[in-house]
């Protein structure tokens, strides 16, 4: 199960209908908060989305549309005597901001902070358990800027139940088998893996990828994701802003989808300049016959 | 004229309906920004409050529920290319935070932003035109903590014109005589000022006093001013928490207004734990007359 819920799509400055970007992954029942844009925990809040359950906070970099509402959200998290660990993934700068607003409010988090700073210019993998891992994806933007991979893991082998009653299996196998181990029986006969069990489905995986200029070399990294999220600040009729400011078009992000061949893209970082967003959509599907855009409340779901 | 904008008027975590504490307070055509958490420049733009005309910026203190909503405030001024001046009046450090945020994301203010740096354990003149004055109130809180007074200047006196028409006084004496001035008409005679003018209206002054405990050395400063805002986080039945936290209730908000002869006291700065806000009101009414409590989106008017 992957759940994706959109938190804030929207560039730059925010107003009442159009939030900066922060969305809630939820991953084989994790959840990752993923950038924190100015008003992200009264959206949390909103969407009732119980604030113990976030212990890992992901931030792509430092522009205030996607981390202005974190000392916020801590903050709240203290009032709440919150005592789980948090975890935050984000470009060095950040720890010395929090901690300097912590220190000059005479307060200290009522929970271990535990601050990931990323500077690498290459994919790293910075977080990993027993369900999914995390890599960084490098992006190019007018500032140090990081894109996350989140890939569920392979989930055991399903065992074909009728085959190893029939077979006379001891029980005792049952773990190791759909682990993907062969099992010998009792009179000495090999039966291999695949005559017991039949595969899981295919893990599912979340790239995300804001704020970036186009950046093909990213195509090989996000190869057949289920979701892509890509931003599209402005659409092609004004690609110039896009070379200014290091962003992409909506174009841009459906020919990185269709390269990386994933299962869906969803576009996002819309400019507020624009008053029909369905246009994003429309320029993508040109190039891209999977896409949907964003909205702000939107949920994703893929069993 | 005076008018008061509540932007909010709850303490701590903001909610979809609490909003941490912002007001714009509007005398005579000055606007001045008093706190401004998170949220707050969504607010604005909800009143239609034009950014443009705010330049000057006043912070009781570095607690985040009254100033975590300025620095995305500033960044969409420079977002909206503002060029004038902008002036913060705030305790020291806030300039430390600010100036970090705006390095950490390469980012300079499109206008000159002059910072205030406020540290005086007394009353303080910190700032003044020809039309108002401000000044600190030193208030009692966890942390270095101002209050602002804010007091228009009296207007010109009122010139009787039926008076001066019927002594036939020069009009080129007029500017000097609504300024108070007597005038000597030709034959010699020394017409009293009293005579030619009446007084003008009393000036409006705003007291606005957010977040402290209770604090009877303000009273003397603060004495017969129009609207008192004064904080009452708590009602009476929770004041073991004033003491602890170094807020106020009503009633002792009630007993300020009370003792400084206030015209109205104006409560807020309600904590989230109360559904009932009446309450609060009703509590201060039990020792001062004239009592209203902030609510997000009100409005207060003196003509």
């Amino acid at each position: 199960m992957m759940q994706l819920t959109i938190l804030g799509c929207h560039s730059a400055t925010p107003r009442a209908k159009a939030h900066p970007t922060s969305q809630v992954l939820d991953i084989r029942g994790e959840l990752m908060l993923i950038d924190c844009g100015e008003g992200t925990q009264v959206r949390l809040r909103g969407h009732k989305i119980k604030f113990s359950r976030i212990n890992h906070i992901f931030i792509s970099h430092l522009h205030g549309d996607h981390y202005f509402g974190l000392i916020g959200l801590l903050s709240t998290f203290s009032l709440l005597s919150r005592k789980a660990e948090l975890h935050i993934y984000a470009p060095q700068g950040l720890k010395e901001i929090i901690n300097l607003q912590l220190k000059l409010s005479h307060a200290y988090t009522s929970f271990p902070l535990v601050f990931h700073q990323l500077d690498s210019q290459q994919p790293e993998l910075i977080f990993e358990n027993e369900k999914l891992t995390v890599e960084t994806i490098p992006l190019d933007h007018r500032i140090y800027t990081n894109g996350f991979l989140f890939r569920a893991k392979p989930k055991d082998r399903k065992l074909l139940i009728e085959k190893v009653e029939q077979l006379n299996i001891d029980k005792a196998y049952y773990k190791s088998i759909v682990k993907g181990k062969d099992v010998e029986t009792k009179d000495g006969q090999l039966i291999k893996n695949e005559d017991l069990t039949e595969p899981p489905e295919l893990p599912p995986s979340y790239a995300f990828c804001s704020d970036t200029a186009f950046k093909p070399e990213i195509v090989p990294q996000i190869q057949g994701v289920t979701w892509l999220y890509h931003e599209s600040t402005f659409l092609e009729d004004h690609e110039h802003l896009c070379i200014k400011t290091k962003h992409s078009t909506a174009k841009q992000a459906g020919i990185i989808a269709q390269k990386a061949k994933v299962k869906k893209l969803i576009l996002g970082h819309f400019s507020t300049r624009y008053k029909q967003l369905s246009l994003f959509e429309k320029e993508a599907l040109e190039v891209f016959d999977q896409v949907e855009n964003a909205e702000t409340g939107k949920i994703f779901r893929y069993d």
